[in-house]
């Protein structure tokens, strides 16, 4: 790995943390990062840095960085677009670890002779820079974090095995909010902005050594070296899984793309390929990012032979469907399955695959449908379809459920479908760890995705 | 209209409702239903019907229909299927005005023989019935509810113009709970079953004279009469728009289709031709059913150009890219638009469609962007997306964007993407009347299906 990607790790786990720009105005965006550490109790030095203010929120105020005495891991800048290069000349005279651009103002207006400053600036001192024209960092371990959207709007995400890389701050940030609210865990947010000194590819470098991250999401409009891409894109996701969004696909999203990072977006066919070449798994738009992903904390599935079992019997032929059209497969129960199934049954209930448990079903019958199919070789996958809106099923379906899912003998995803009651109890489900979806199709796509990404890892292993 | 089907107002609007199988033991269906009728206050006179009880809640409880003096305008039936045909006799015998049977236990598990009774019985006596197999209906308007599913698990709707039909009861109520989830109102819902005396294309027929009904939502497994329901769609869905859902696609989901509701599924390629020559739009799966239907609430489009304004660059170029796909095209703005538009945007923003307000947007920016699309003749439908995080963002987007709606100029549709706090405000813009999406794919493939719709409409009101 570069000397200079391998630098991140001071922008991420940073000792001192100097904020440029910082500010004592509620709601200007050095106010709500300076905010951030403070409010969060980031454990290391904080910084402000502002030639107006001596002190802001009880914290010494320095003019400059090559005021600021000792050392500095991280530099966060929120200052115009004009003042940036001269801050960077100091940062390097002063040595600093990284820094974090947030401003806007350069490649995406045309600025270039701004930006090509800043990177040779950075590049001859191999100093990490993350943007400009971005969100920044979040780091939930550290509490490293430049985002200046405030908490009750914009909820962080806890701690876990999840990375995003974001070319865009907006789509970034909304998957960081949707994560927070069904209790995923992240590891690392990197919105990149214009990459004008580290690319998507340094993150993915970076990321495949980061120990805290097992899977990565990748949102991009345009690659600047796009065999760099490629090459690293075969390498990490060999490791750690990768799910992709590429942006900018027809002319009319091509030019908008231009305009909001700088950055060409290039022809999509050639990034499809790229992501087939890679094995990478590719999503088509934001919601799937975030469905795709949440999966991957299920142990591998043998195989594709998929158990449904369901309260609702609409939702099971649905379920059914989705499952046939993206070639998974209906498992065929053993007889020894079906055996123990007809005890759970009532009277008339026909044991097949959707299981059909009827409305009457309580939380028990879900209990033995599911011990049952987990000893069950034939099935690979379990489709568990709850609808909580039914009198029978109570608080019991979220121990249930857990159980099953930390005994981790084989991957089980959930369906259920409704309002403010299915939604409350889908957070608490989420957060326990059980993948939770509102989407029989949904549900079902992210499963086939994970099933074979599973498949292509397993043949990297026979073949070496 | 056939006689039969016009005497379904009769269940929907009855004086007198008995509740056969009426319980007072809670969670219950015998007890939740008639719950139901109380505690929602049903205006005419609810009338228990069980021979164990003499009195349910302070109501007089008879021991068969045949005992309650005066007229009865609906029954409802909650006892085991082998007691049903016996009751039809008496409810014939006594002419009750229409018959809801939820019991399951006919064909669906093979007792034709039991079916068949209730068939004859009922069509002699011109006496519709509902189900059985189902969860009967649903009316806000006269608070006829026969869901047996408790209403803090399952919301319900308020009154509204859409009418859901649906063959399974799960797929329907998790449609209404979605629904009353975010504020959509509904005219009729209608779960059918086993289809036994009247099916999908009776409903449609009754919906279509239906005065509170504007837009009709179908789930459908497998119909009984394919060239009847053909005709009735292509009759129903040139005043009102029809979205279907085929369940029951592939081998493995038909096979659970047949013991759901007993019905064979079908060629799903016959259904697909069938939809495509009546016109009707059809949904992929449960939450595009809602998805597609909420949209119709907007005045007619004038044709496919789209104007998009958004305060989240990424997700403006992601919904670029969905309208490229979904065959929409992005407006070119009239030279005045963009003269306005610049007046605006920062000085270092670009005029572009996606218009990109960048993150500083206030509500002020969405205000002036939103009329001058308005009044731009090269605009036909307008999408903005509001990422609600953003600190300049607050609470009158609320009033700017239903003030547009209120105006009925062209459709608007909005999306907004995030967690709790975007969702809390997502629910506020929906029972305002604007439509609200937590997806770019899911929004536009809407768009897409209700312009398309409204031309369908306008070349028909030509040729006429």
């Amino acid at each position: 790995m570069k000397k200079i990607v391998k630098n991140l790790t001071n922008i991420f786990k940073p000792k001192s943390v100097a904020i440029i720009g910082a500010s004592p105005t509620p709601n200007k965006i050095g106010n709500v990062i300076l905010r951030n550490f403070i409010d969060n109790k980031f454990e290391g030095k904080i910084i402000p840095v502002n030639p107006k203010h001596d002190n802001i929120s009880d914290l010494r105020c320095y003019s400059s960085v090559t005021e600021v005495p000792g050392k500095i891991d991280c530099v966060i800048i929120a200052t115009p677009a004009e003042t940036v290069p001269q801050i960077i000349e100091e940062c390097c005279r002063r040595k600093v670890g990284g820094i974090v651009i947030l401003s806007g103002g350069f490649e995406e207006v045309g600025r270039m002779e701004l930006a090509q400053k800043i990177k040779e600036l950075a590049t001859a001192s191999e100093i990490p820079v993350i943007g400009p024209n971005c969100l920044g960092v979040y780091n939930p371990y550290t509490k490293v974090d430049s985002i200046f959207l405030p908490g009750y709007k914009l909820q962080r995400p806890k701690p876990g095995s999840i990375a995003f890389i974001s070319q865009s701050g907006a789509v970034g940030s909304t998957v960081m909010d949707l994560s927070a609210h069904y209790g995923l865990g992240i590891s690392k947010f990197i919105s990149y902005g214009n990459a004008t000194v580290l690319d998507e590819s340094d993150y993915l470098e970076f990321l495949l050594n980061d120990k805290e991250t097992e899977a990565i999401i990748l949102y991009l409009e345009g690659a600047k070296e796009g065999r760099k891409l490629l090459e690293t894109m075969k390498k990490v996701n060999k490791t750690k899984p990768i799910i992709a969004l590429k942006a900018g696909k027809g002319a009319g999203a091509q030019a908008a793309a231009k305009s909001h990072t700088g950055n060409i977006a290039g022809a999509y066919m050639a990034y499809q390929a790229a992501f087939k070449q890679a094995k990478v798994i590719e999503a088509g738009g934001i919601n799937e990012l975030f469905n795709f992903v949440k999966i991957f904390n299920q142990p591998k599935a043998k195989g594709r032979r998929v158990g449904v079992i369901t309260n609702g019997g609409g939702i099971g032929v649905l379920t059914a469907d989705a499952i046939e059209a993206e070639g998974l497969e209906l498992a065929q129960f053993s007889d020894a399955t079906k055996a123990e199934l007809k005890k759970i049954l009532p009277a008339y209930g026909n044991v097949g695959n959707p299981l059909d448990l009827v409305a009457d079903a309580d939380v028990n019958g879900y209990d033995k449908s599911i011990a049952a199919m987990m000893n069950d070789p034939n099935i690979d996958v379990l489709v568990v379809i709850v609808l909580l809106q039914t009198p029978p099923v109570d608080e019991r379906v979220i121990h249930v459920l857990s159980k099953y899912v930390d005994e981790r003998k084989k991957p089980i995803i959930t369906i259920s479908i409704g309002g403010a009651y299915t939604e409350a109890y889908r957070k608490i489900l989420e957060s326990k760890g059980v993948p939770s979806y509102n989407s029989e199709k949904a549900a079902i796509k992210a499963l086939e995705r994970f099933v074979t990404y599973g498949k292509y890892q397993e043949s990297i292993r026979k073949s070496e």
